[in-house]
């Protein structure tokens, strides 16, 4: 009833409910007034990366509607998140500082191409009953970051810092500061590095869904232990950045792809322990040549995953791709 | 009626016939006397370079015919264009100088390798109607530089360098040497870097299609704005080589794969340019480990546009893969 | 009849059977008493590198009954190759010393994960009726040492060195050591660097089949020739790496994947070169971020191969992957 009731407001009402749905869909929930908390925890770490995403989110869902891609996938929200997560990402990438409006023009670039990458991998990815998730985000912001390279007069950027650095972890670890980890790792899927945003995006997701929530704070737990079983760099994992591959894949598994079962949840914490392992070797190994690993290895994680069950006992818990709401 | 006269003639003027439609198929015209001018434009640039591309055409083709490909594909030469490709790459990249004739060796190697990987790729790409196109070319030409390393004591080579060097470029634009830049685009599809070959090249295009001529001439000049937005180098920009991965991409959708209206034209120049950024971004990532890009950019962007249109509007202008002449 | 015998027998001893066939399967025989030969051949090499093989073989073959993978292939020990090979590659890169009990633990899960892995990529690789063969174990074994970097203060490893260095080859290339380096390329498929070990591994193979071993011979032996070609270093050469992408492609077109006849026969010499070439390509690019490139140059010219005759005259000759024994 309310699809129905939306589908009579002026097109500029429509558009504002599909934006505030992408933003909500990048943590996998489908409810707009999830995405209003989370564009609140946006502007609160920083006005310039909310004006930078939004307007991502815009270009991309947008130029989706030009292309003529499927209207209910559109609807909710589901065009506008690659467009969202790679303005971010070149947002906090960018050295140039905030209110650089240049940095605009290839905002609107990257997130149209995102869009095109997500209609060319679509029929690819249906033959195995694959969601195009957030590949195209992640091919295009490692495009656009070779491309400009660091010190681009135009585009600057900063380079990431590999987390197995050999520099030694002298100091003890801080218990306090590891807890308060975990709950950034939930941040940083918005690029958030801060408490209370990140707390804010926490409760989007409850709001939504308590089981989305749960899995998305043990999964990014599993990452931080992940993180810690490979000696990274303390810095590292105080920032959240070791858990929201983890996040990730553990939400995908636990809350999103599957009804849950005691089967699922295992294979949940196991899907967040193999998406941490992967971004820490996918860090090490792009860090080699300056890039970031994004959220390559969640995504792939979660692809495998679906690829496992597909044939198994347990794709009775599988719920098609097409069905999820 | 051409092509049953062709049959009746002895086998080596028929592989004479496909190997000079082969040597036009790299720049789409399937035509023996483009394939003509366009032998003429490599001899004028450096005999040795024709002979070299030459013997990889004969290789690839004959190679194919013994592997048992289709018939048809052969006498349109598209099994030879890869060969030529990659031959015409190992001799550039020689540094060795001219007339060292153990480069024939590996010459004839890859471009037999060629063939191989193109009857390999070619099962797996039908799934989705898409042409093998410059796939094993761009494949062989990678892994043979990588073979060999730049220090070989056989097979010495060039390293190529990245376009987004951090040397300043001092000097004034100059817009003589740009407009040069966009014809040489077109030239550097066979890795020539001098004018007149470059506009024989030209003029071989425009015999099989003048259409065709021009989609080469604005993505060439689409591929030099995209140097000009991340500030290349300016030998770079001279040089032609911002440019050949823009023509090939435009003219792929402009004036190969679909039949001409508004809306393919615009998606030709939209083809174009993110050909020209992906090739930026690819030289720049590959250069950190002594790479060159050749063109993938070209050849991926092509296939994502391929398949982007495959179940939209867009698919009515959609020529099939079995029907391009 | 031996099938039925031991489906009568307990899970332990049957268990037992499956894992000395997995161990036989790393080189393509279905066969305990192979197995239990090699077995003997790594314990001579090195206990403790025995001792992480079986460990990795045991927990993937588990680790696939509880998920739930296809009873057959395990009992056939194609669910414990991956894992063992993954463990030993672990074991010896591993520079923290024989003996060193951590090393259990990312065994453990990097054999548990090859299963996951394995059952991801089994409907991918189905739709062209390719086997999954060792894609999981190299895929693993490079995720595993990115993740953990050389330096790392609890799993350090050891930094490959690739073939194509610049240091000069001053002394004289020894004919002798260069024949015992073909026989030492069939043992590197164990990363067995010893030649007794190498010549029972060898035994082991001509038992399930002389075909078989003359292949493995003749494949080590192209790679030999492929090292020579392009001047690689002789302790690279003497060491018999070089050779065992070579006697991995030739035996799997030569004596798994087709029946005799001279055309396969060629075929199978044209696959131990590509693999060969391949590899020394590989090694150099991921030596430059630091990584092996294991059998990757064998795994993907075999799945070449098999698209490649998948369609044309040779496919008469092809046995189908279900029916392979």
């Amino acid at each position: 009833e309310f699809r129905k009731f939306m589908d009579d407001q002026p097109f500029l009402l429509q558009l504002a409910e599909w934006s505030l749905r992408g933003m909500a869909q990048v943590i996998m929930a489908n409810n707009p007034i999830s995405g209003g908390l989370i564009l609140v925890a946006l502007v609160m770490e920083s006005p310039w990366q909310a004006l930078v995403g939004t307007l991502g989110l815009l270009v991309s869902t947008l130029s989706a509607i030009v292309i003529g891609m499927d209207s209910v996938e559109v609807s909710m929200g589901l065009h506008g998140l690659n467009g969202m997560l790679v303005s971010l990402l070149i947002g906090i990438f960018s050295s140039a500082g905030d209110w650089y409006w240049w940095l605009l023009l290839p905002v609107c670039i990257a997130a149209a191409t995102c869009t095109f990458v997500s209609g060319g991998l679509q029929p690819v990815l249906d033959l195995w009953d694959l969601p195009v998730s957030v590949f195209p985000f992640n091919t295009v912001i490692v495009l656009y970051l070779s491309c400009t390279g660091s010190a681009n007069p135009y585009f600057p950027h900063h380079v990431p810092v590999p987390p197995g650095g050999t520099q030694g972890n002298s100091t003890q670890l801080n218990a306090s500061q590891v807890l308060q980890g975990v709950l950034l790792g939930v941040g940083q899927i918005y690029a958030c590095g801060e408490l209370w945003p990140s707390v804010l995006i926490l409760v989007a997701v409850i709001i939504f869904s308590p089981l989305l929530c749960t899995h998305a704070i043990l999964g990014s737990g599993a990452g931080m232990l992940a993180g810690l079983s490979v000696a990274s760099q303390h810095s590292f994992l105080y920032s959240g950045l070791c858990g929201f591959n983890g996040a990730l894949g553990c939400m995908a598994i636990g809350g999103l792809y599957f009804s849950l079962s005691w089967k699922t949840h295992f294979l949940s914490i196991a899907s967040a322990l193999l998406s941490s392992y992967g971004d820490l070797a996918l860090r090490n190994l792009l860090g080699t040549v300056g890039l970031p690993a994004c959220s390559w290895a969640a995504t792939l994680t979660v692809s495998l995953t679906l690829l496992l069950t597909a044939r198994r006992n347990l794709s009775t818990y599988r719920i098609p791709t097409s069905q999820i709401t």
